[in-house]
């Protein structure tokens, strides 16, 4: 067939991405293996609207978040709908509304994309897909720590060989910040160095600030609060008031219960964490690895966005970001290489009926069965087969093979057999058939 | 926990839906049944994305259905976008640009949602989901009859009792019209006259437009061309032009081969039939159930469709409409029943070791193992499992039972069992497990 130019556009918008079978079956591996675990916790997949009322997704959101959101009038009603940019919220708003009277705790799952304005870099698009989970009405430390052991299992699961996860805890900086004084100017230069860890800033910026010196030490010394379990003791000297006092002793209990789990190796604490959006209220986690620079999931406590859908109730959860997992699996060589389908069919016979009668048993017994409904001779189409990637030809009324026989033949090391149909078909009715593995 | 009034609305956009945990798993039953099916018939899938410019969404796209579109303006580049509502353009463009050097056929599958402005009905919402194949490459009668044979083994899959297949051909149709001279506003109305089987308001309109009596008689019996086979014959004598013709001819075959495939009794020729996107340019097909009065899936040839991204090459394929499929699956009450976890370990030491050993091995063993982490008495966490629809309670550390013993309840039967902890591992360990099947 010959190109001509194209009548209309062929490229895509900005940031969005079209997943040939190749990319896309990548994804389904990584998604498979993720919900499998999830499922294994006991944790139910849920849907939730790809649009919503821009209230509903501005919950909990902070401004800069609320900035990346994608908005549109509905043309039928005129109100303002916004695309999907966070799942937490809509998943509070179902527990809220039509959950609300089911016994606690939930145990909810998702896969879906969303979608945020923001420069595709850093392995996101501007739609890019989260898997995830929320576990609903547990104020508990355990729940803190399912949330942690289930994102150390699940990277496990994919064969991840290295990372760690990042564990903070949001109220102690909010403690420390609590018991000094800050206009909102300052106050945002100090939130917004602690997330770079930029103690030098730190220090130019608490210069300016009248207050305890002791205190202001402290906050300047947040960012080096990172590490293993010694931390946890520093940071003792630190907590200055009962809000500091008590998130420290929660992070303490989480820490105790995963390495009871046995997965203290996995843990940095890192009390200068403030990942997360501005609902989350307790411990925070990322899943780090060395490959990548940035998180390849993040999560923690939510215990007040429920309640702003009028269901008080505590909460947390974590998702993953497909993508960086997927690049940080590609980084780690552990990807299965990709297979299309197990047996191309390609046959030569004007009487097609031995070849849909081979298709229908191979398939009743699950294997994937395409067959060659173009003419070309048999190189082209054991070419056609390589290239799509099928592992295996069975070749009907060719030269080489007498009419009630095949040829079966493995396309990566070119071994082929000559079978009788019958015995073939018996061979894959009795489960027989293994060749090649 | 209390209730109180929400501070943000928790209403959900019209059109669109959440589903709950019960409602999801039946959704995911279906799609993994129909995946399985395109799979096995060597299929491979691939991923859109959610929005794209609206050209691409508007090429072969009716008048009628360019205005069901939802556009938005992108922020960052000004340009008009448009969420997805259709998937085989965006397909098309695929195959024309990214695949367009593969050797062909292309057997591509997808599941996706898409968006269409219209009321809530008919099983419908704004946004719904679709499951199809697209087959690439191919302008044989045995590629769409491959369309077909899917649509039905999938559908057989599925364990719907009742279905038929309407199978038309459009180009039938649109030889009859060539014979005839038509006003544009005439030619409309005859076309929904058509679609809507209404041959006395197709009396009505001919009786006003000159030209040859017996074409006229044919294009009002249009309607009544529907049946088995020997509409084939009925409408011989009609196929006045070399398209009509041609384009029976080739529905004839297209019947023979599914009739060779064993298929025949599933299928209704229906040459009124001209269901499709203004793209389709040969044999089109929907299947019907009796409890419905829509289709539950709908597809054919669309040959013009991809040359119009620069590379011209034959095509056809079909979807299902997944909500639709769910409803004519309760109709027939199919539906497997919505289990919850396998597992819940209910524990009241306070050593967790034991529990956090028993989850891990149950779930190594692929069992799904949520764990009561709550504190409440036995009868509490027993009424918690049987509500999420948990199968069987594992209770460690109570009154009926020893230190190192565990009780394993069958939520369904009341039935229970004492089990040393130490042989219940063994148990499952060695995969000897079956309790309750």
């Amino acid at each position: 067939m010959v190109s001509r130019s194209p009548e209309v556009q062929t490229a895509i918008p900005k940031g969005v991405r079209v997943l040939l079978p190749e990319e896309t079956a990548k994804r389904r591996y990584i998604m498979a293996k993720t919900l499998s675990v999830f499922r294994r916790w006991g944790f139910q997949e849920v849907v939730t609207p790809t649009f919503e009322y821009l209230d509903v997704l501005s919950v909990g959101a902070g401004e800069d978040q609320q900035e990346k959101i994608f908005k549109f009038v509905d043309r039928q009603t005129g109100q303002l709908l916004a695309l999907r940019s966070d799942l937490t919220p809509q998943v509070a708003r179902m527990v809220a509304t039509s959950l609300r009277h089911r016994p606690l705790p939930l145990r909810l799952a998702y896969a879906a994309t969303v979608f945020r304005y923001q420069e595709p870099q850093a392995g996101r698009q501007r739609e890019f897909f989260q898997i995830g989970v929320e576990l609903i009405g547990l104020e508990q430390p355990e729940a803190d720590a399912e949330m942690i052991a289930m994102a150390v299992e699940s990277l496990k699961e994919l064969g991840l060989g290295y990372f760690q996860i990042d564990v903070g805890q949001v109220e102690f900086f909010r403690g420390l910040m609590d018991a000094v004084e800050l206009g909102p100017e300052v106050r945002r230069k100090v939130i917004s160095a602690v997330r770079r860890k930029d103690a030098s800033e730190l220090e130019l910026l608490f210069q300016a600030v009248p207050g305890d010196d002791r205190l202001k030490e402290c906050l300047i010394a947040l960012p080096g609060l990172y590490g293993g379990k010694e931390v946890l003791a520093k940071a003792e000297g630190m907590a200055f008031n009962q809000r500091a006092r008590e998130a420290l002793a929660n992070l303490r209990q989480v820490y105790e219960i995963l390495a009871f789990y046995g997965l203290s190796d996995y843990l940095i604490i890192d009390l200068g964490e403030t990942y997360g959006f501005e609902y989350h209220s307790g411990v925070v986690f990322e899943a780090f690895t060395k490959a990548l620079g940035y998180p390849l999931s993040g999560g923690g406590r939510y215990d007040d966005l429920i309640g702003r859908f009028g269901y008080p109730c505590p909460a947390t959860g974590f998702a993953f970001d497909l993508e960086r997992l997927l690049w940080a699996l590609e980084a780690e060589r552990v990807l299965p290489a990709y297979k299309g389908a197990d047996f191309l069919i390609i046959d030569f016979n004007p009487d097609k009926r031995q070849a849909l009668r081979l298709a229908r048993l191979l398939r009743e017994k699950g294997y994937s069965v395409a067959r060659d409904i173009i003419k070309r001779d048999l190189p082209g189409s054991l070419a056609y087969a390589r290239d799509a990637s099928i592992g295996r030809a069975i070749v009907l009324g060719t030269a080489g093979c007498k009419k009630d026989e095949l040829i079966l033949k493995d396309l990566l090391s070119d071994r082929e057999e000559i079978h009788s149909i019958e015995g073939f078909s018996q061979k894959v009715s009795s489960g027989e058939l293994r060749w090649p593995t």
